[in-house]
């Protein structure tokens, strides 16, 4: 039994338009407890400083507020505790009398967590560890998708589109570089939009599969010639067949974070080298890159309305289930058997180790190594996930 | 008199959100009259040679889906016509008995028309030649603004609203490079929906004021001393005292247009150096650039409904002008005197010579040097372009 309704929320990693709505879920259902709530600033790193909120106060409106913005309302960090770490942590839950812990975060997040269950088992004090996954990869194990994916997914398939109907205007090459370091989930939903086969994206690369400058080439050369234009969504994680970065080829000085993930974002230089080669070996004229960047994880008022509510409703039903049992454990969404047109997902429960910094790719069927595109399985799978269609489009030329 | 009612439409330069309004506005009311309407490919380009779509019998239902949709549904084009290609369009125009033709499109579109409008007065073939305005650069004479600023400063404006929540989460030094050769209007819509002093952009850009980089890092030093954090928006357009563009002075090979314009978007180049510059002489952690690129003009579903109406409605004006005058003319709409709460505007005719090839910069009472920021003029200025307010957010930190 648990001596208190103290609870600890956290949010760790590169924040999303959604990972809000579970802060808030967590939040309204706890309170249905009288817990006290103590939210750290800027995920673990608040707890060694001391730095919480009092989120057992804030008003009804401002959390639904709060639950809309994108970006993490209590900050975040990617901080990775070792032992010094995990012993300061110790020291402030026990000043606090905090038994449950809410780490609402991806892959690195969900690996600090298993860190800290495993070093608070070992000393014996009993904290409930409970881990909301949230990352715009979509790329945590044991999970049929993630929230926050949904919204991004929805932002990169409503700029693809509109890409298309540019790129018809003035014809040339587009490259669109999309985030994600190991999985191309994000960068194939560059698809979602299409309508048809002259549509862009023509070609899309991803992680999963090795990448080859001449094969590049040759397959630009091929879409160019047939409909005098060619649209590229390539993902940032892109690999040679010896699982290099093709970033890191081309970057002299890289910069690192403590989980050790090398830094993607905020350069145009993966984009730019690619155009550099278009231009240089195929001679093909008006060749753009641009790097998606950080709007995808955060551009406002394009956020799934499907995102938004099951990012809610995981905080939800974390806090129920926390409150029946005192194991640690993720929150999960199950994966589905099949991709039927009625849209129903199911929450489910898996333990720490078996998500905590594991990487789920894009493997099977989504992907059509032949025509260099993503599959039918793949909008059937992750079409329900953008939400309702915005506008209606078309073209005449 | 006209000896009839054949009329022909064509689409110049970088298209936007709501070009296609105009289009199907000038459609619609041509329609009233019988007009045969060609719609020439690719602007003055398809008309020598010869590839036109027959705008007179599509649905009302297609037209309506066309106006909505982004990109140039006619396709454009950057020619601009010599005496050589002037010619070559008289013989078009003499072929399909044309005697208007209205072109849509921005400051290098509309020299297009004003140079074959010179050219069939020399030669005394009557020809009315009607400038609808375009230009997401907002940099036309004689304006109080044009449309497709309206949808592009929208989308400016909701990406540096969540960037300034996802920078927040995890602090640093954002740099977003935005569209705008010589203007910086569009720079400034990043301020758009700032709230508070503390929110991001804390430091605006814009070709108007010279760029000098030790002015530039000693500026983030003391924003992010003060917030821990530094978001910028940075025209692309940026140039030294000397009027040379930055971006000139870093790369190497320039493409330019047949206008004389350089290529500014498609590549990261000028992010990535002034990241350079940050990380190496001020040595701050976390800095990233994003380059905005063409998603400004042509993001799927953030159109601003402002924006659509006067797209649409500025076509209608300039047929309904043109079918009581037979003389060329730019159709616009009128500066307003002051920005007062009820947002109003009234279109007017200038004369082609007036508006041709001339840019509007962001001069007077837009900007503030001292802070480095846009002023609350403009603020009263650019609101009421990009429409509703589409979510409301709030931070706890």
């Amino acid at each position: 039994m648990r001596s208190n309704n103290n609870i600890l929320i956290a949010q760790g990693g590169g924040p999303t338009s959604v990972i809000n709505q579970s802060l808030v879920g967590i939040v309204f259902e706890e309170r249905k407890n009288n817990s006290k709530i103590f939210g750290s600033r800027n995920g673990v790193n608040g707890i060694i400083n001391n730095k919480f909120i009092d989120l057992s106060k804030l008003s009804k409106k401002d959390l639904n507020t709060i639950a809309n913005t994108p970006g993490a309302a209590l900050g975040s960090t990617r901080d990775k505790p070792d032992e010094k770490y995990c012993l300061e942590i110790l020291k402030i839950l026990k000043e606090k009398k905090i038994e449950r812990f809410y780490y609402i975060g991806g892959n690195d997040s969900s690996d600090s967590l298993r860190i800290i269950s495993e070093f608070t088992k070992r000393i014996n004090y009993k904290l409930q560890c409970i881990h909301i996954p949230k990352t715009i990869d979509n790329d945590l194990v044991k999970n049929d998708h993630t929230p926050g994916f949904g919204s991004a997914a929805k932002y990169v398939a409503q700029l693809f589109s509109g890409i298309n109907f540019d790129i018809k205007s003035l014809p040339g090459v587009y490259l669109g570089i999309v985030m994600g370091r190991h999985a191309g989930f994000l960068t194939a939903s560059a698809s979602l939009l299409r309508k048809k086969e002259s549509d862009g994206p023509h070609l899309t690369f991803i992680p999963e599969h090795s990448f080859d400058m001449n094969d590049f080439l040759k397959k630009i050369k091929k879409v160019y010639n047939r409909y005098g234009r060619c649209i590229l969504a390539i993902s940032e994680g892109i690999q040679d067949k010896n699982k290099k970065l093709i970033t890191q080829k081309i970057i002299k000085k890289s910069e690192y974070d403590s989980h050790g993930n090398i830094q993607l974002s905020g350069t145009g230089s993966l984009g730019d080298f690619l155009s550099e080669q278009i231009k240089s070996k195929l001679k093909l004229p008006r060749v753009r890159a641009d790097t998606l960047g950080y709007p995808q994880r955060c551009f406002i008022g394009s956020a799934s309305e499907i995102d938004q509510k099951e990012a809610y409703q995981i905080g939800v039903f974390a806090a129920r289930f926390s409150n029946k049992n005192n194991d640690s454990f993720s929150a999960g969404i199950l994966e589905r058997k099949k991709f039927s047109k009625i849209y129903k997902i199911q929450f489910t429960v898996n333990s720490l180790g078996e998500v905590a910094g594991k990487t789920k790719t894009m493997t099977g069927n989504f992907y059509n190594k032949t025509t260099n595109n993503v599959s039918k399985d793949y909008i059937n799978y992750a079409l329900p996930l953008i939400g309702k269609k915005i506008i209606t489009t078309k073209s005449i030329i």
